[in-house]
């Protein structure tokens, strides 16, 4: 799995550069802003969502400048939901990547404006011209994206997770709430250079299935690292879902069918990618990186 | 005046139709985030942003239909920085347009994650064909609206804001502050109707300050109701700002000079329309009306 992590490692290097280049410097002491938007989005993270982005583009020949300006929105926007789900009133984080969360290192307001930022900036950078000269492309881009973030994707998925709380959910309603939460994401994510590339339709079809069977392996691999992981790899507290009533497949698929089913999607997911051969060879291997990963 | 307060219900009618079309409903006992969309978007309020979008967009001519959806997209971002900024970790407000905010309403984590979807939705709604045909002029509506409200416009002046409660600002700073508070998503909202109708650079000009002297002379208004309004009248609370330490005109100027420049203003802007004719009168008369209005 070496050349995979070799892979991610280059393509995180070249996300972070691109990130650093695109959000506002900052300029004099009233840039506190800047500041905390900097510091939620770089300078850590797996980047897997640019990967995503980064991978679905080569399998269409898109240019790399292109695809590194979506990956570096579609992380905007991961980057921001970090910040707010981390806030007090949310799930009350103090930790995340292993350094102190934006409101913990500024403050509550500074922390909302800066994921309200994080949030927009993604959104101009996909309607610039540099992104894709097709400014047809660029609207689908940003359609897609605020479909996938918004309150009947990633957004509603949070507000389902908070209701979960203080109710039962079934193995279906937490199906749906992981597919919000982070599937949807993932979902673009992959759709991104499918998008970029202008790929046809069965193309696209395979690459959504693999992105579902891919983003619900990895949110049944998170809830088993909340059970199984070790805060010290994590860089963020564990075993915190129980304790909140949060829904989880855990909770509910104990943790041996849970490791199984994880593996099932795996499978499946890469099964999903036959159609485009070696090309879709980093896609398959970060599939079952997600579900054996410690972190 | 009672033209144009006829003109301004009959578009707020229109566009509240707008948006509860574009708003998703409610479809079962976990739809508690569209409600909230719905209660901090619907409703209520001057919908004085999208009568500019409307107005600008009639001077070149533009499809009311696409205009009302522009004027939606704006609306829900005015909305959402409403919700957020009156989060405990800002301002702190019980009461908004003579209703318990929407983290009272609900509670803070919904009120979080509505603002958050409200955000979005407005780049979804600009970024379909129904809000233009062409998909350049949507690119550009998408740009300008993001440059506007992000972190180098609206959502920085919300910063500044943050950060005058604990340090002395001069009237060069406060003017920074209010014209990227509220001045850039005024400019937007007259721009929207220029780039909908891809107008001439003198026409945009012409607008640009419009909008920059009609915004500054609203904030202008808005602090001296703040001093001189009454809460029934108003709907939210007065006399915040002075106890807060914010950084405001009339803090600076004083009452009467505060009033003499708002005057000014107004009469400043109405000049800049003159290359519009007889077109332009409802712009001309709504900067005079944001000076001389009771809430």
């Amino acid at each position: 799995m070496s050349k995979l992590t070799d892979a991610m490692s280059e393509a995180a290097a070249q996300v972070e550069k691109t990130m650093d280049r695109l959000l506002p410097k900052p300029i004099d002491n009233h840039s506190v802003l800047f500041d905390a938007m900097r510091y939620s989005a770089l300078g850590g993270g797996k980047r897997l969502r640019p990967f995503l982005v980064l991978e679905s583009s080569r399998l269409f020949g898109v240019a790399e400048s292109c695809a590194l300006r979506a990956a570096a929105a579609v992380e905007c926007v991961h980057c921001y939901s970090l910040v707010h789900d981390d806030l007090p009133a949310m799930d009350d984080d103090d930790l995340r990547r292993g350094r102190p969360t934006t409101h913990k290192r500024f403050d509550e307001a500074t922390a909302i404006l800066a994921g309200d930022a994080l949030l927009t900036i993604a959104f101009e950078i996909l309607s610039d011209p540099d992104t894709h000269a097709d400014p047809q492309v660029r609207c689908n881009l940003i359609a897609a994206l605020a479909k996938a973030a918004g309150g009947q994707g990633m957004v509603g998925g949070q507000m389902l997770d908070m209701l979960a709380e203080n109710e039962e959910f079934d193995i279906g309603a937490v199906t749906r709430l992981q597919r919000l939460k982070t599937g949807e994401l993932f979902a673009f994510s992959c759709m991104a250079g499918a998008i970029l590339g202008r790929a046809d339709e069965p193309s696209r079809h395979a690459l959504q299935a693999y992105a579902h069977d891919m983003g619900l392996a990895f949110q049944i691999a998170d809830d088993l690292l909340d059970v199984e992981g070790r805060p010290e790899d994590l860089g963020k507290a564990v075993r915190k879902d129980g304790g909140a009533g949060k829904a989880t497949f855990v909770g509910i698929l104990g943790v041996e069918r849970a490791h199984a089913q994880a593996e099932m999607l795996v499978e499946q997911a890469s099964q999903h990618l036959e159609p485009f051969g070696d090309r879709a060879e980093m896609l398959s291997s970060v599939a079952r990186f997600v579900v054996h990963r410690k972190s």
